[in-house]
């Protein structure tokens, strides 16, 4: 935390590259609590851009990534994982020194080991991942209120200058949500976990079942399978990005589905139940609490 | 559909046995929709039943199976589905020849098996399975809106007779839910797949979880894993009860997560994104229509 004294807020120019659902929520966040003076948006369409100027989430959008930074005092990559480095790189070389970049990507280690690279062209980078978005995509779903509550990471490493630290956790505060400081390798491998398994498990389930069983579906499925709607673009990026540590967690996974077998193949009432039983009180304890 | 003539409705007593979540669901929506004249719990705690008494779910409750059977027209088994077979049996001991006699298990094929043999001893089975419900249990969680909407499975026989289906298909229409007959073993089949798949993987992503994960969790995780919040005896029994059916189903599982980890294994962009697309499109158009 920085001192009151020491804020960096409101901040001058704020431009996010990528003004999708959580680009457009962080826009509107940052001009509906006048968090930033002008909010520049970077993207691929220009009918987009306009509809984000139009919604309320950007003041202006550009396609030109050099046009879009210039004047940046912060710069927030918000494409998915995959596009992130090569349009930090195109940004780097438009910045002045100083500037502070983060990232809304749900992996970090390798985005942490390509970003403070940049340094030496003028990015002060430290990552973020706001746990906040939904199936959803596209500025028409952006809402101010996105972050509200939800827990931010925010991940430096051992070359993030204390001072850029304090100003990303200072802006993910400012739109409300709850930041958390986790080493970039260790949130990959507890997010692998938490979810990139939970998302592919979904595709799976709705990958395995049939037409016919599809159609028998009720609120249990609905729920379990929801994630599977999300981007395949954005989670193929992450995951890959991503696939040792997702590795390790299909594992476990599988480890869990081998000892289910089992269980089943041996009709064993008591085994269920007590499997059942151990997922339901872990479950609840940290999720009704 | 039974003409408007033929109609059974309103019922004299309806006993349901077992006054939870689903059982207390049906008395509310029954005695608020005037769809029984008498509603009778039974139970196994007297102090659930005057609860249950309380919340109006029913008019009066017992802890004896052969009274509380005595004068009903209809009766419901809404226990856990391992129990129902016994208490229909102790229930065909005390029931006038004639009496309807359904259920609300997650499984059918056996029921039927079983139930239908009750014939001899004066009850008129026809199975049914309400998808409705949630992770929560007991009759403090009850609703009498909780069928509106919500599909029904009406399971008939060989040997079921035709004015008994009626009867039923006609008593979960009156409380809102949409009736679909099915064969009892093809209900099985697509039921495993459908949703008791759904929630052993559900409990298997918890069991694979790490406390340290476990605190990173968001809403994707919370929402993939609902289900495993749900009662570990009710879904021990009905996962066994389907477990041939259940063991097919995990098997079309396992065939995608080895077909994700060689996608994964191999670093394949295109086919990660293909697979998780196919995923999407097919929820999509089911459970977004």
């Amino acid at each position: 935390m920085v001192s009151p004294s020491a804020s960096v807020l409101p901040f001058r120019t704020v431009t996010i590259i990528g003004v999708g659902l959580i680009g457009g929520s962080l826009g509107l966040a940052l001009r509906r609590r006048q968090l930033a003076r002008r909010v520049v948006g970077v993207g691929r369409r220009q009918a987009r851009l306009d509809r984000a100027v139009a919604l309320g989430a950007i003041d202006a959008g550009t396609l030109s990534v050099a046009s879009g930074v210039r004047d940046a005092e912060l710069v927030v990559l918000a494409t998915p994982v995959g596009a992130m480095v090569e349009l930090a790189r195109e940004a780097a070389q438009s910045v002045a020194r100083g500037t502070l970049l983060t990232d809304v990507g749900s992996t970090k280690a390798l985005l942490a080991r390509e970003l403070d690279a940049l340094s030496a062209h003028g990015f002060r980078y430290v990552g973020s991942h706001p746990m906040a978005g939904s199936e959803r995509q596209g500025v028409e779903e952006a809402q101010a209120g996105l972050f509200e509550g939800a827990v931010c990471f925010v991940t430096p490493t051992p070359h993030t200058e204390p001072r850029a630290l304090a100003a990303v956790e200072e802006l993910w505060q400012a739109v409300g949500a709850r930041v958390r400081v986790l080493d970039p390798a260790k949130h990959d491998r507890l997010l692998a976990m938490a979810s990139h398994l939970p998302h592919l498990v979904a595709a799976a389930l709705v990958n395995a079942i049939t037409p016919e069983a599809l159609a028998c579906v009720g609120p249990g499925f609905r729920d379990t399978t929801r994630v599977a709607s999300g981007d395949p673009l954005l989670w193929a990026d992450l995951c890959l990005q991503n696939r040792e540590r997702l590795l390790d967690a299909l594992g476990a996974l599988e480890a869990q589905l081998r000892t289910l077998r089992r269980i089943l193949d041996d009709g064993a009432h008591a085994d269920l139940r007590a499997w059942l039983q151990s997922a339901k009180a872990v479950r609840d304890s940290h999720l009704h609490p």
